[in-house]
């Protein structure tokens, strides 16, 4: 089977510099087959590419490499690294933008990730420009990898790697879980830090989500369940709590923003 | 010839959505080739994404399978079908999203569509989601069809589905069309639901066409035909009625929205 | 190797023009590699298109095609070309938007290119719309070029073809150069027409760059050198003056636009 290489990036699609990555690859590996998860990270928001890559990578094949590239520090001493865990390959920058995935496969694998230091420019482009190292260093090496350059190749084992720290919801002494909105979607769905298995111990049916200074009575099992423009809680496609707004766009509806607060408690009475 | 999955969906491009259905398809059918129409459908606008398949797929090879997502209801009672029509297959929640192509195809193929509830659990993913069944069942319903799983085994047939309904133009008693404004481009062009043959009767050089209070006089064969900033009306490329302004925007020149009344009738005089 | 086929427009992606576009190609030549080099140039901006297929074909594979459509004229006079230097072959309206890279390419090859009328319609869809040749010429002429047909068997030579001028820098006097910002990337940064060989001559510690009212001090060799919120100057990745803010927008920082003018000149003293 080919080996599958995916794209993750602060570039957008307007200026060239994903085509020309595509190119370097194909060029290298042309038997690689090549995705782009997203391309449309806000500029050098370095978490929000963290927590696109980290809800994709347990849906895509586990033999891939992925290159992610949010990089503020182009150009500087931040190291480009490649991680692997089991049969996955994370080529990125040494800021984090990986380490969520990264947590997560190693946890998946049971496996402590090896980390590299790509430092042999044998594997880079010729001439190595100071702000397009992914077109110059990650995209040659990753497609080295896809060819079956061993990792060892590539440059100098290290022992310590840039980790992010995901904000942790805390739980109040009243048994309420209080958590935080991580990411919003396209939808204006959001996100929140709080598991299904955060909430395993409640009854679904009877909480109360606070958020914005409204209330959400109870989990639903679909959208479906509540009236157009209304408020709707579920647990969403990355297995958090999310809460959207059917037929409309929460974030808006709610006027909040990355880092609002929501707070989960038991409710007095149960949604029917 | 590998087997074309196109996909179409209201997902946009910046949540990792669309990459991950790529994934999930190339894990189950490596061989199949994946062309992605659009994913920046406005999101939950069914219409918007049936009009922009229904005029791609005359363009594209008929052997394929057409997974068309846009499901304000997912996750709810409405079902998600296959959709055969000779040799194409569309894969959709049953919404009507497919439905003016699925029509088109079978106007040209001359054959019934037979219809299938996607209710086989064994082809879709382990897990199901509440809210991305495009993940979870779609993508590997669409992988499988790829790989030569017959429509029989992933669901039993059904007799009915949802269709919608484009506005009809109308003719009025003294022989004018009235149309509508039905879809508009990313250049601001304004597709109108008035088709070459309704316009064959009259005189393409001799008619008016009266849309947001303003008189465009004639179809022209270029864009060229009228000076930059002027309005000009023609034969689109999906054979269709279409207002544009040369290096401009029709919709923002007229201040005009999908839904706007359009009058074509004929002229006093001719256009040179 | 599959032969290389890459696309740059002024489509957008939500329409299904560049899936059409895909499934056009991948009708004809099937084992062609498709790569999407940009399809968000502005609407109708022959320059910006022009740019950033310059910028990008240095680094893509020589035996390749580069499918160029940005086309206001679309349906005019303008002819349909193909222009062949070395072994790659550009394919666009005669209006100079493969002109910047075509000549680069030349000047790279040391060959003059040979350019073709493409008015064979054996090699065209069967039916010519009015407004979207890129379906139905452009398309099928490259995957026909990908499938070995020879140029000379699409249309007749011709000896002219449209060129573009970028506006050129002046040096004064005083040994200042006079420049211009050509291109804004998605992260602002502010891209000028001053190559690395034209500052080849200053210590590029010792420099004045004078853009919007402002005095950026010296090139540095990353954006890290700055604090953030700093604007900085330095050679970026299309070897050229680039002027970018840290962890910022520059362009929206000093308020500028294409065409913004931008001074050069030896400082008084030396960054350190």
């Amino acid at each position: 089977m080919r080996t599958l290489i995916t794209l993750t990036t602060d570039f957008g699609l307007a200026d060239g510099f994903v085509g020309v990555l595509h190119g370097v690859i194909h060029a290298i590996a042309p038997d690689a087959h090549v995705i782009d998860l997203s391309h449309e990270i806000a500029p050098q928001h370095i978490l929000e590419g963290a927590l696109v890559l980290a809800h994709s990578v347990p849906y895509l094949p586990q033999r891939a490499i992925h290159l992610c590239i949010v990089d503020p520090g182009v150009g500087s001493a931040r190291k480009p690294l490649a991680l692997a865990v089991g049969e996955t390959i994370f080529v990125a920058p040494d800021n984090g933008v990986v380490s969520l995935a990264v947590a997560e496969a190693a946890k998946r694998v049971g496996d402590a990730p090896r980390a590299f230091h790509l430092n042999n420019p044998r594997y880079w482009l010729p001439r190595l420009s100071r702000t397009f190292h992914a077109r110059d260093i990650f995209a040659p090496v990753a497609a080295h990898l896809a060819n079956g350059v061993p990792l060892t190749a590539l440059g100098a084992p290290v022992e310590e790697w840039v980790t992010l720290t995901l904000p942790q919801p805390t739980r109040r002494a009243d048994g309420a879980w209080v958590g935080h909105v991580i990411y919003i979607d396209r939808f204006g769905n959001l996100i929140v830090n709080l598991t299904e298995s955060d909430l395993a111990a409640f009854d679904p049916r009877a909480l109360n989500i606070e958020i914005g200074g409204r209330v959400v009575r109870g989990l639903v099992d679909s959208y479906a369940e509540v009236a157009p423009g209304e408020l709707a809680a579920l647990i969403g496609s990355s297995w958090k709590l999310e809460i959207a707004q059917r037929e409309g766009n929460a974030a808006q509806a709610l006027g909040v923003k990355v880092g609002e607060p929501v707070v989960v408690r038991e409710a007095e009475d149960r949604r029917p």
